[in-house]
């Protein structure tokens, strides 16, 4: 209900001009794809409507509230980051905003140094040391679905008056920051719902791809330890990370073409002859025609990485003989990775070389086997893809 | 700006209101995951804000505009059905719709029968002459992303005053019903975005598992077909329309264990001996081994259909001889549809049967091979049945 005269007019003026700031908002939100710009967004735009000086964000999963992101306008909050991110709150747990996420209600702390001794929570103030910090006021509130599912926890802190003074922060009832908290949910659990497909559709491509490698005794592995080292190889190359997500689901289906090798040939314990050799090399074009006429920008990468992975950077390679930049990068960045996981693995007619070996050859082939670009950004995270080879 | 006074004050009010209901409205669309839901309750929102009595909702799809919903408070749009379902605008053709997803613009039309002749569009009065109505004022909106696609437009016809008389329409510019579209835009996009995504996954799952039947000449249309056989079948049989839609994807991996069977007893010629069958049963194993730990429902189905395809309602099949509703009912499903398409189509080993002995074999092994009420539902379906395999 709005007060009368002048001063109730203002108010409702006042109130139009939030709702239709909310309306965009809620616009700009359900707008956003990606998971951290959506949350940082969200705890923005509620820092901004409360006047909050600090604030973090959990995202429900499972039995426990995962730390999502962390704002602070008075203090630098990097030396924390380690404990931010390691904090899953037990959902009905002692937390402020594990108890929010249990019982669905707001909570709000006019002082958290004169907290009530009765309060079903505590305040944590094991950041507040890390970064020299003073959490006095918080709101927290939960970030619940039309269905009622909360998704996650907005905590607000230290809002502040015209004089930066903190000051308690209004009760959430009425308050725009609870609509706020409405749509927010609405989109994080959209986002949630578009990582889970993603996920879904990521877990079919590496099973289904393992099955193509089936006949291959260790096909998984190296299937899993290809893909990481292509994602890695291409992030180091600066490539945007939703083509590095491209050729990590993408390079696991490398090989699929192998299916149309018969055992007979595939299997062999012997050396190949000429015509067999022939006959292995046509995978490319087999896992060409399998991934042939893509409806996706994945499907267009997988072809790509299936058909050229056994180009050579120097023109040399099968099956059609590019040379350089004709190659595809995923492609180029999947014969890298393709041959040193081939050099580091034991296989059924080798061991596995040491890591000096295999980067000696890796040096020598480079500008001949490979791109130079790609050996380049493999060389630069060595650390990295030791650890992935569990060789430190 | 808003008015001075008590009526200002009024204004003001109302306003108010309708921004809150928009929020809400706001926060209800971006909840909706089904596209058919979320059209029909953009356009009842955007009615229900203009006081039409009638509209329609197109989405856009390449170069065209599709018609997608259309409600009418006056008449009975069944007639018009085929007419409206068939319709497919040109974007930046002659028609309303089509003139405002090319201009991007709203287009306001007082009067329909007194139509400036220059205008850049015409009124089509196909629908009217069918269902018996009278087009007059007309209110088309695009449906505009923040990044400035054009998703789709709404149209509303013949605003009603309190008396029931047809006037125009407010302009678009201030009115609540721009903001809507503007919400419905991003919720639709995301509709779509989603849809694409969910397309893109079966799209994956169609050619991989196509390809563990590789070393068959026609498994890529045994698959097709199956799967279609599964999914009428399970509608008919009341099947939730999610669940059916697995069973959709599901059931084109039953065969995914094959890949494990070697050349020699896949492809023999001849018959196979007792032990070689044995080993060909085993795929129904191999399959649950590579989808096994399900992380998503859809795998949990394949799962469920690789692993049981072969079980028999009379407890006589295999690998676990279950019986009855021990079998999960998307591979009771799976079971028949499998079966009947060996009977209805050729195989190496013999000629496609006739329709009547492909019946008389399902009947006499129905409550046998097959599960009763998975039988009924495909006899019950049988033109569509034919349809698929080109009987008729």
């Amino acid at each position: 209900m709005s007060t009368e005269g002048a001063s109730g007019r203002a108010v409702d003026l006042v109130r139009s001009a939030v709702l239709e700031d909310l309306l965009h908002v809620s616009i700009a939100l359900s707008a956003t794809h990606d998971r951290d710009d959506l949350l940082r967004m969200i705890l923005t735009e509620a820092r901004r409507l409360t006047g909050a000086q600090a604030g973090s964000l959990y995202v429900q999963r499972g039995e426990h509230l995962e730390f999502a992101v962390a704002q602070n306008d008075a203090v630098d909050l990097s030396e924390a980051v380690e404990l931010l991110e390691g904090m899953r709150l037990e959902i009905g747990g002692d937390s402020v905003a594990g108890f929010v996420a249990s019982s669905g209600r707001p909570v709000n702390v006019p002082d958290s140094f004169r907290l009530d001794s009765g309060a079903p929570f505590r305040i944590c103030r094991d950041v507040d040391l890390v970064v020299g910090y003073r959490t006095q006021s918080v709101l927290a509130l939960p970030l619940t679905c039309p269905g009622g599912e909360v998704v996650g926890v907005l905590q607000l802190i230290n809002r502040l008056d015209g004089g930066g003074r903190v000051i308690p922060f209004d009760d959430a009832g009425s308050s725009p920051v609870t609509t706020l908290a409405a749509v927010a949910a609405v989109s994080v659990h959209n986002a949630l719902l578009a990582e889970r497909l993603a996920q879904a559709h990521r877990d079919t491509i590496v099973r289904l791809a393992t099955v193509a490698e089936f006949r291959h005794s260790d096909a998984a592995s190296h299937i899993h330890r290809m893909s990481e080292l292509c994602t890695i190889t291409g992030r180091r190359m600066g490539l945007p990370e939703e083509q590095v997500e491209m050729i990590r689901s993408g390079s696991v289906m490398h090989d699929i073409g192998k299916v149309g090798i018969p055992d007979s040939i595939l299997l062999k314990p012997a050396a190949l002859t000429p015509d067999e050799r022939k006959i292995v090399e046509t995978h490319t074009l087999i896992g060409a025609e399998i991934l042939a006429n893509p409806d996706s920008p994945l499907m267009q990468t997988a072809h790509d990485i299936a058909l050229y992975h056994h180009e050579r950077w120097d023109g040399q390679g099968y099956p059609h003989r590019l040379r350089g930049r004709e190659i595809p990068v995923p492609a180029r960045i999947a014969c890298l990775a393709d041959v040193f996981d081939a050099l580091a693995t034991p296989r059924c007619y080798k061991k596995a070389y040491s890591v000096e070996k295999v980067l000696a050859i890796i040096k020598e082939e480079n500008g001949k086997h490979f791109d130079p670009e790609a050996v380049k950004a493999l060389l630069a995270i060595l650390d990295d893809v030791m650890e992935l080879y569990e060789l430190k």
